[in-house]
C-alpha cells in the first residue's frame, strides 16, 4: 500500500504536497518523495523515512514550481529497499515521472517486453518503474513533437491493455501537465478535487479524499475504474474513460483497515461503513450468542474504535477504552553480547486494569492477520484480571495473500490459513472468537454506493478480480514473500544489489 | 514538565532506560538524555529531539553499565535551548549526575549563594544545574572519603532547606548508587518499583508508574513528599523522610492533562480520576442546564476521551468520535519570498461531517488555556454543519501562571485571565460553555486518596503551595515568559548565549 | 576541468575507482561520483564534496560489480551547482551512463536539436547531460536488440559530427562494456592502460596516467584525437578512429598547471616539460637581463617548484623554499553582526623571513591569471625584508577566456587583459616581471612529442582550435561567467532552480 | 603531540582560534576543540576530526566571547578514543577549562591522590583531565572568593611540584582570564605574543609561533621552563617563574620533525636548524664517504626538503624532487567477503621515473622510526630504475620510546631497536645508510640559542630529563602501547568503555 498525490496550482506546490503526503502517511511510512516542475526543469527529493524526516528546508527550497507529484511508500514485495523510493523518472520522451499505488501481477513479462520493444533498461525490481516505462514507451510511439490530451489518453489505454493488476497512478509529463489514472477494476482508490483561487482554478489528485479536505480542496469525485484525468499546465481538466470493459471492483480492505475513517472512497464514507460493520457484527453476536455475558466492549486502538463503539451501542453494553496506546515507539538495539529481545505489544498498548478486573471483556479489532498481536492482547487482558476474554474481528478470516499492493504475509503465515474459527480461538487463547461474515462486510460497504459492481475480497475468498492469479503465481509469491525470503532479500539489498538511485 | 527515570539493575540498563524514556515521552518531547555508570566510568548522551532521534546504536553501545539515569525535557522558562538537556554532571565531589522534573522558585538566589559558599560556577540558566550543585555542595561538606546513605539523606535534607519549588529528582552518585527525592510538598510526581531477577533485585525510580508497568517492574509506592530513596550499588534500598514538615500537596494538573491515563500518582489512578471528572461535569450540566438539547458528546482527542465518554454515559447522550487526529504532523517551511502560513488545528484534527451535520454537539476538552484551539474547533464544528456548538472543560478556567514546571503562557495570554465565562464563550464562539467547578475537580481526584493533604491548584486559584510567589515574582515571570520575551531569548540562545554543553 | 575514470576488471572495482578518483582529485574538488554495473543493475553514488567525503562505507557496499566509471568535478560555467555531479544516466536505450571532462561550445543548439529529434528532455544546464543524450540518441537510432563495437563506434562518429568543443569521455553501456573517447582535436587528455591478473586482463581509462601508475596498471597509450576505445564485458579491447579529420591539438595549459607532474600526456612527461619551461625561462632572463642581481629563486608552492628549481640551476642562483604552505585550510565564517574578512594568501603561505631579508628575490609561479595572489605575495616578500622583488611566470600572459573546460574568469577579470607587461608589473607591485614567451612554452612541450600537430593556446593567443568561438560567443560567456553573474546564478541555484538529481 | 592556543582579545575570538588551530593542525589531526567565555558563560565545541570538519557555522555562532582556548589532538597512549577531545572542564572552583600538549608520567599516582585529597572523580584515561583537576584543587584550596594572579601562580607552583612530565598548557579561569604555563624542563614548546588594536592590547598563547604570525600577532617570547603567564580579563599580562629549579631542556624532536619550519621555538628558527642539519649531514657523508657516487639528492616530502636541499648544496650534488606527494588520501574500505588491502606508501608518494632511471640516488628523510616506509621508498626507487639507492636520516637512530607526548611505537617496534646501522640498512634494502650523529644534531639546534641547558634526546639516547622513567615504567608502556594493546584498547573504547563526553 502506498499513497500518491499530484497538483497543478497557481503558486508553489511544495508545502501543499508535503502537507498532503503527511495526511496520507498512514498509507506508507517507509519512504517518501516529491518531484516538481518549474520552468522547464524537474526537481526531485526522495528517500527512506517519514515525510517529516525526508524533507528539510534545503530540499523544499529546491522543490520549486507550481506543479508536482508525491508519494509515500509502504514496503511490499519488490520495493522494500532504500533504493526504490518514488517518484520514478525517464527523460525520454518528454521527461516523465510517475508515482504508483498498487501492484502489477505481470511485471516480469512486461520487463522482458520493454527491453525487446524499446531497448528500455529497468534498473530496479519495482513494478512502478516498469509501469512508468510502459507509459513512456506508449507515449513516445507517435514520435510527435507536441502531444494532445488525446495522445495521452491513448497511451493510458495501451497501459490498461498491457498492465495487469492494481494501480492508482499520478504522472507528470514535463511541459504538459499532471495525469492521474486507475486500473480498469478500480482496485486501489484515487480521487480528484478542485479549488478556486484569485489566480484561477487549481486541481489535486490523491489516493484519499482526506488529503483534499485538509488542503482546502473540494472533492469532485473518484477517478472511475479505467478512467484517466489530465490537468494541463493552463489548469484545464481533461478526462476520458480509457479502458474497454471496466468493472467497478474496489478493494474492500481499504474500508476495513487501510483508509482513514474521514475519507470517502468510491462515494462510500469509510467512517459510515465502519459504523455499519459494527452494527452487523453486533447483530451476529446477538444472533449466534443471544445470552452472552459481555460486560464491556474494548477496542484495540486506533482503527477499531468506530466499529467497537457502534457495536457496544447496538448491544447495549458498556464501551470503554481499556488499552492506552503508547504514542512514542522506540527501537530495540542490538548490543554486542546481548540477545535481541523482541518488542512486545506491551510496548505499544498498556491496559487500564480497572476496566478488565473481574469482567467479561470483548476485545474488538478490525481484522486478524498473523494473530500474534491478538494472542498477546488476550494474555494482557487476562493478566489485568479479566474473567473471560472474547475477541471480535470486523473482517472475516484472512485466508489468502494479497497481490494488489497490500503488504501481507504469505498464506502459510496467516493464522486463518487452514484453520477453523475454533482452532484460531484456541491459538490466540480467546474464550470466544467472532468473525464478521463476508456478506455482512460487503453489505456494510455496498450500502453506501450500489453502483459498485463488486469488491475485491481476495484476502477473504481467494477470488482475484483481475484474473491471472493462479497457483503457480501464488507459489512464486510464497517463495518471495515468506519471512525467510524477505530477510534474505533485505540482506542482499543492503549489501548493494539494487539500484540506480543516488545512494545516500 | 519533564520526565525522569533511574535504575539499578543486574544487567545493562541502556535499553531499559531508553524504553522507559519512550514511555515518559509525553512529559517532554524537546530533549532527552541518559547517563550510565560502568566500572568507575560515566557515560553520557543527551541532545535535543525525541528519544527515538537522540539515541543511535553508537550511543547505546557507549552507554554501558548496570546503573543509570535518564531525562526527557519539556521546554519551560529557563530550559528552552539546545544546550540544557539533562542529566547534568559535576565531578567534585565523587562525580554526581542529576535529572530533574519541576522548577525552583529561588534559583537566582541559590546561584549567588553557590558561588559565595563553594566557588561553584553555574554555566547554564537551568535551575536543574543549580539543584545539582546544591546537592553536590552539601554532599561534599563532610569531606568524607566514604559516604553512607545517611550522609546522602542529610544532604537531601539540606537541599530541602535551601531549595524552594517543585522537584522530582533522580541522581547518580559515582561509585555509590542512585538517589531519588521529592520536594516537601510533593508537587511533582515520582515513584519507585522493583523487580526480582535470577541475579537479584532490581530497582527503578520514575516520574510515572506507567514506565514501571511497561518495563515489567512492580510499583512499590510513590516517594513521599520530602522523602528520599537510595539504591546502593549492591541493589539495597534505603529510604528516609528528609524534610521537616512535609505537606502532601500534589499538582492537580497532572490528573487533568499531564499524566498518562494508565498511570497512578499518589495512589490515585489517573484514569479513574478522569472518569469522576466526567461524572462531575455531567452533574453540573444536568444541574445548571436540565433541559439541554445536546445530541452528541464529542471529545477532543486524545486526553479528553475518558472524561467525555463517562460524561455521555451519565447524561444518557450519544458519544461519538467526531474528530480524527492526524497522527503525522509536518512542518511549515519558510520559503524565500513566501509568507509563513500558520499550521491550523485543521492539520491536526479533521471532522467527520456526518457526526456534526444538523446536530447540537457538545465538544469536551480537558482544559482551556489560550483558547485559540477551542475557537478553531468550534468553527470547524460549525463548518461541518452543527446546529449549535457547546463546549465543556474538565478543568476550571486557567487564570494564573504555573511556577512549578508546567510550561504555560503568562497570565495575560490566558483566555480566562480577567474574563467571565460568558466572555470566554463569546471569544471562542461557543453557544454555551461549561467549566468544571474547582471543588468538583478536587473531589474527583481526592476521592482516590484521602491522605493527600491538599492540591496545588495554583493555575486555577492563584494559591501557590510553597509560598514565596508574590506579585514581584509573577511580574518577573511575565517579563520572561511572554511570547515576545521567549522569542528574544530563543534568538539570543541560538546566537550563542548559553552553555557548556558540547554543542553539536 | 574534471577527471574521469573507467574500469573493466575481474573483481569489484569500487575501491579501485575510489582510489583512482583520489589520485585525480587535483582536477576537481567540487563533486565526485561513481556508477557501477553488477549483474544487470546499475549503482550510483554522487554528491558535492571531496572523494573522501562523498563515499562512505554504506555507499561502497552498494557500488557492487566489476565494471564502473567515476568522475571528479571542478566547477565551470554551467556546472557549479550541487545538482550536477556526474556520472549522468539515461535508461533508454540500453541504460547508458557517462562522465565528461571538457566543455561543448554548441550546447544550446544541441539541446534544441535533441528535443526536436528525439523528444529527449535535458534537465540540467550541464553540457555533459547533453553529450550523453546525443550519444544515447545516436546509439538508439538503429533500434538493434544487440549492438556491436562497430555500432558503438558509429555512434561516437556521429557525436563527433554533432558536438563541438573539448571532451574526454568515459561511458558505460549496460550489458555491453565501457567506452572512452576524445574530441577530434584531442584538447582534453585521456589515456588507457591494462593489467594482467590471474583471472585475465583488466582495462582502465583515465584522464591522467598517474591514476594508472598508482593503481598498478601499465599505460598503453593516449586515446588519439577522435578515437574511441571500447572494452566489452568479456574484457576484450576494441579501438577505432571515429573522426574524419582529427588534428592533434592538446591544451597546453595542462602542462603549465593542470596536470600532475608525474603524469604523461600525449607522450610528453609533464615533469620534463616543466623542467624545459624552467630552462627556457632562465634563458629569457639571461638574454634580456644579463646583469641581473637576483640572489635567490623562490617558488610559489606547489606547482612551480619544478620550473623554479631548474631555472635556478640554469642561472646558477640559489634555490630556496621561502614560502611554507599551510596544508590545512579552514573556512571564514559569517557571524551575525561581523563583517566578512577575506582569507588572505597569508593563510595559505607563510614566508621564511631569513630567505627574504635584505635579498633580491625572484618569485616564480606557473602562471598569472587574476594577479591578486601575485600582488599579495610580492607584498609578503617585501614585508619579510626583501630588497627587490622580481616575479617570473612559466606561462605567457593569460589574455583570453578558456572555453574548453578550464574554469577561468572572464576576459575583463584577467590582469593581462589590455595591459602591457610593465603595467602588470606595476599592478602587482613587482620590481621586475618576466613572462615566458609563447613560442618557448610551445617548444618546451613540443620537444617531448613532435607528432603533436599544434596546441590549444587560446588563453594566450585567442585562437580557438575548434573554430566557432566568435565575439558573440565570447560576449555571451562574459555575461554568464563574470563574478556578478556567477553570484546570481549560484543564489538562484541554491534557491532551487536546477535539477533532477535527488537533492540531499 | 598536540597543539594548544589561548587568546584574550577585544572582539570575538572564535574565528581567530579556529584559524590558529588550523595553523597548528600538523600537531594533531585526531580531534579538535574550542572553549570560549562570554559574559559569565562558557561555550564548548569539541569532537574527533580535523578542525575544518569539527566546526560548523552553528558551532561558531555558539562560541561567543572575547576570550577562549583551543586544542588539536594527536592520539597518544591514553587519549585515542573519541571521548577525550580537549579542552576539559570542571565547574568547581570558579569554572576552569584546560588544554594540554605533552604527557604526565605520574598520572596514575596523581589520580589516586586526587580522589583522596579532594574527592575528585576523573572520568577519562586522559592525563590532561588529571592535570586540570590538580590545578583546580590547588586553586580551590584557599577558598578565596576573589583570586589574584599570585594565587594562580602559587597554584601553578604546586602543579609543578606534583606533576612529573611534559606539559605546555593553556587554561581559562572563568571570570579571571587565560593562563599559560610550561613544565620545569620546558620539554614541550609554548610561546606568547601580542597585538595592539584600537581597542587595546590583545594577547595570544600558542604551541608554535607560526600561529602568531598568521594571525598577525608579534611574538614576544617563549614561556620559560617552569614559568606561567596570565592575561587577565582587562588584557593585562602577568608573568612569574613558578618552578624552583627549572632546567631548559626542550625536546629536540620538535626541530627534527614535529614543528613547522616557519616556527621559532626557544629562540631557534626551526628552518635554520634544519639547514644546519643538512650541512652537518653533508659533512658526515663527505667525511665518511669522500668518494661517494651520488648523482642526485631526493627528499621525502614534505619535512625533509630543507635538509635535503642544503645537503645537496653543500655536497655540490643535484637536488631533485623525485617523489610527488598525493595531496588527497582516501580510505580503504572493508567490504564483506573481501580482504583488507593495506594502503601502501605508493598511494602517498609517486616517483618521477626520469629522476631515478640509471642513477645513484640519495633519499633523505628527517628520521627513521619503524622503517616500513623507508623500505617501500627504497623499493620504489629501484623499481623506477635507480642503480644504487642510498638513504640518509637527518636524525640519529630512534632507539627508545617517547614518554613526553610524542606518539611513537614501543621499543620493539622501532627498527633501530637492537640493530646496528648496517643491519638497519639491510632491513630497508638500502645500498648505504647514513644517520646524523647525535652531537651534530644537538649542535645544529644549539647553535641557534646557547642559553638552552640541554635537550631532551631520550628517543635517541634513552636519557629522560624528568627522571622517574625506569625500566618498570617502560615495560608498562610497552604493554599499553604495542600495536596489539592499541587494537584491543580501541575496540574496548568503541564498545563504550570510556567517557563522560556527550557522545555523538
Amino acid at each position: 500500500m502506498c499513497g500518491v498525490i499530484g497538483m497543478v496550482a497557481r503558486e508553489p506546490v511544495n508545502q501543499a504536497l508535503y502537507d498532503g503526503l503527511t495526511v496520507l502517511q498512514h498509507r506508507g511510512q517507509d519512504a517518501a518523495g516529491i518531484m516538481t516542475y518549474d520552468n522547464g526543469h524537474l526537481h526531485l527529493r526522495k528517500d527512506k523515512g517519514l515525510v517529516r524526516d525526508v524533507f528539510r528546508t534545503r530540499h523544499m527550497q529546491q522543490l520549486a514550481g507550481n506543479m508536482g507529484i508525491g508519494h509515500v511508500r509502504y514496503p511490499t514485495a519488490g520495493c522494500d529497499t532504500s533504493a526504490e523510493a518514488q517518484p520514478f523518472y525517464v527523460n525520454s520522451p518528454y521527461g516523465i515521472s510517475l508515482a504508483h499505488n498498487g501492484n502489477l501481477i505481470n511485471a516480469e513479462e512486461l520487463k522482458r517486453e520493454l527491453f525487446l520493444s524499446d531497448l528500455r533498461h529497468i534498473n530496479t525490481s519495482s513494478d512502478s518503474e516498469i509501469l512508468l516505462n510502459v507509459l513512456a514507451h506508449e507515449l513516445g510511439r507517435s514520435g510527435k513533437m507536441r502531444i494532445t490530451p488525446d495522445d495521452i489518453f491513448d497511451a493510458v489505454g495501451e497501459v490498461h491493455r498491457r498492465c495487469k493488476g492494481a494501480y492508482g497512478v499520478v504522472s507528470m509529463i514535463n511541459g504538459y501537465g499532471i495525469l492521474g489514472f486507475r486500473d480498469p477494476n478500480g482496485i486501489r482508490p484515487i480521487c480528484f478535487g478542485e479549488r478556486t483561487t484569485d489566480m484561477g482554478k487549481e486541481y489535486i489528485i490523491a489516493s484519499e479524499s482526506v488529503a483534499l479536505d485538509v488542503l482546502g480542496f473540494t472533492r469532485v469525485r473518484d477517478i472511475a475504474p479505467g478512467e484517466a484525468v489530465f490537468i494541463d499546465m493552463d489548469g484545464v481538466l481533461h478526462t476520458r474513460q480509457c479502458a474497454e470493459n471496466p468493472v467497478y471492483s474496489p478493494c474492500i480492505f481499504e474500508y476495513v483497515y487501510l483508509a482513514r475513517p474521514d475519507t470517502i472512497i468510491d462515494e462510500v464514507a469509510v467512517y459510515k461503513s465502519r459504523l455499519r460493520m459494527g452494527e452487523k457484527l453486533a447483530g451476529k453476536v446477538e444472533r449466534e450468542w443471544p445470552d452472552h455475558d459481555i460486560d464491556v466492549v474494548i477496542p484495540i486502538p486506533d482503527t477499531s474504535r468506530t466499529v467497537a463503539l457502534e457495536m457496544a451501542n447496538h448491544m447495549g453494553v458498556k464501551y470503554r477504552e481499556g488499552f492506552i496506546k503508547n504514542r512514542y515507539i522506540g527501537r530495540t538495539f542490538i548490543m554486542p553480547g546481548q540477545t535481541l529481545r523482541k518488542k512486545s505489544v506491551r510496548q505499544k498498548l498498556n491496559p487500564i486494569h480497572l476496566e478488565f478486573k473481574d469482567k467479561n471483556v470483548l476485545l474488538v479489532d478490525d481484522s486478524i492477520v498473523r494473530g500474534t498481536t491478538c494472542q498477546q492482547l488476550v494474555q494482557m487482558a487476562r493478566d489485568a484480571g479479566a474473567k473471560n476474554v472474547y475477541f471480535a474481528s470486523a473482517a472475516p478470516p484472512v485466508r489468502h495473500p494479497n497481490v494488489y499492493g497490500i503488504d501481507m504475509p504469505s498464506a502459510e503465515e496467516l493464522i486463518a490459513h487452514n484453520r477453523t474459527v475454533d482452532q484460531i480461538a484456541a491459538v490466540i487463547g480467546a474464550d470466544r472468537l467472532i468473525f464478521q461474515d463476508l456478506d455482512d462486510l460487503k453489505d456494510a460497504v455496498h450500502y453506501g454506493n450500489r453502483r459498485i459492481d463488486r469488491f475485491d475480497c481476495s484476502c477473504f475468498d481467494g477470488e482475484y478480480v483481475t484474473g491471472g492469479v493462479d497457483s503457480d503465481y501464488l507459489e512464486g509469491l510464497q517463495a518471495e514473500r515468506g519471512d525467510d525470503a524477505r530477510g534474505k532479500r533485505k540482506a542482499s539489498a543492503e549489501a548493494g544489489a539494487v539500484s540506480l538511485h543516488n545512494h545516500r
